[in-house]
């Protein structure tokens, strides 16, 4: 299944998108049908997702539903849907990973006339909940704090199962989704405050999301996924999952070692090479661009740059 | 004012500190009262700071009360609360200082035989809310994560009022109030992630903070408070708030840039020397240790440390 949170006059809302593109506003839907689940009343994507696959199970036969044409649960599908991040405010910062694809830790080696090696174990670091915006949202740029701000293509992971020491062949037991991320970067800010990420990755919109996440079942091989940022249409990074040096298993069960994770938990996975710090010469976001981030079987976010 | 959040059948219920040491329930206390204020009923400190100055001026009147020994209010205070963190689960990780106290920086620079340099800005990085834990809860010892437990004795500053690029001399117009903070670190963890922080600084159990927070006004001088920590009643940090390399006002000026901050986000101010990884030869925590770290002014936090 593939599920958006899209923006409505009482609030967001959490929904399931139709064969034919459409979404379905989960809790109306249960409504229209007396189905009493509460995790799917509740009518965020944070519920279902801690309900579980007995939530997905309820959900499962109004889908079908919907998708036969029943007339009752049509009406209710929106096609103009202004959709915000999945998860519009996460309980906790995005978890992310740095320098997790070869050719990108090289060219920032190059860009910085540095060495900067492989590390033998996942490098990672935070992004907050006021970073997090939705498809369509505005990048902004904040001249007095970075002139170099900078994308970063990823595939995120949506954690289903709690846990804690998640061993690699249990890993994919704990996942519940995927999703698309651009974990804007102010490389300025980033190399100012000591070598630390959070700061120059925790910016106000520097973490938009989206357009859905899709359940686990709906990618057959998310370590072979292609993955794309395009800026005003041009292609920036270009690659595919399968060149991550810390597969999705490994950094599972890493970033749990001694650290429980939590339904609704994001682990956004490390960027492929191409960003704009690299380029000769570097070629950061600039008011007035689009930049799009896609992976392959989830979807194209895209999202304005503007000078705020 | 002094506030916690104790442990009830009910779940976590927010209370205030009454003269005589006791607690008061805040929402049953309004309840008695007859006190509509929706943030005091709502019961949890997140909503009391949400609440604002509102919010403590109706609390104000039900405070004298009870300490004055109204006879319904006064049988409402608890004795022997079990104490939680005052915000037990933080609504996203909580904010941290690096390399903020100078003989910490040198101490640590000789612990590792290199030179660690003062930055021009402050270094920030994250702790997730499943560290959080309050006073007397156990900070668990992971053998097969880590064997170098650190402590790390910190004032805290609870954020009141939301604000992005907030001035160095309007900031503490953004403080709510103050709490005591050990930012438990796994040496061996944070070296070897690459040099990014957060995964030593991540661990379940390693963000004990309480027994309360203080408003605002309880403190005449927040940059001038004897800080300590002991390890089995011997003192390992000893130092005092004046020692800070950048003083709160800066701190909260630098993080704001570009970054929202929102009510109830926790912002750890760093740590003096006395660490037990730069002790000759270093001492870390281990099973069976009483680590107690106090501010002046707010407390003293107590966390007995057990391996797992």
């Amino acid at each position: 299944m593939r599920f958006a949170t899209i923006s409505t006059s009482a609030g967001p809302i959490a929904a399931v998108q139709l064969a034919d593109g459409r979404f379905l506003p989960i809790a109306a839907a249960c409504e229209t049908e007396g189905v009493a689940h509460a995790a799917l009343r509740q009518g965020s994507l944070q519920a279902v997702i801690e309900g579980g696959a007995a939530a997905l199970n309820a959900l499962a036969p109004l889908l079908a539903k919907a998708n036969a044409g029943d007339s009752g649960l049509a009406a209710l599908a929106v096609t103009d849907a202004v959709m915000l991040a999945p998860l519009p405010m996460p309980r906790k910062n995005v978890f992310c990973v740095g320098r997790n694809y070869a050719e990108h830790i090289a060219e920032g080696a190059r860009a910085q006339n540095t060495t900067v090696a492989v590390t033998e174990v996942p490098v990672y670091f935070t992004k907050p909940s006021t970073a997090v915006i939705g498809p369509g949202a505005t990048v902004p740029i904040f001249p007095h704090v970075s002139t170099q701000i900078d994308y970063e293509v990823e595939l995120a992971i949506i954690i289903g199962t709690a846990g804690r020491d998640i061993p690699k062949d249990r890993a994919y037991d704990h996942v519940w989704g995927y999703t698309v991320l651009n974990d804007v970067t102010a490389r300025d800010v980033q190399r100012r405050h000591g070598g630390q990420y959070f700061k120059g990755k925790g910016l106000d919109g520097s973490c938009p999301m989206g357009p859905v996440v899709v359940t686990r079942d709906e990618l057959a091989d998310p370590q072979n996924l292609a993955l794309r940022c395009l800026v005003n249409g041009e292609v920036r990074q270009n690659s595919t999952t399968a060149q991550m040096i810390f597969d999705i298993p490994t950094l599972i069960a890493s970033l749990s070692e001694g650290l429980t994770l939590e339904p609704g938990d994001i682990l956004a996975t490390g960027t492929p090479s191409g960003v704009g710090y690299a380029m000769t010469p570097p070629n950061f976001l600039k008011d007035g661009d689009t930049v799009t981030c896609e992976v392959e079987g989830i979807g194209q976010l895209t999202n304005p740059v503007r000078t705020v």
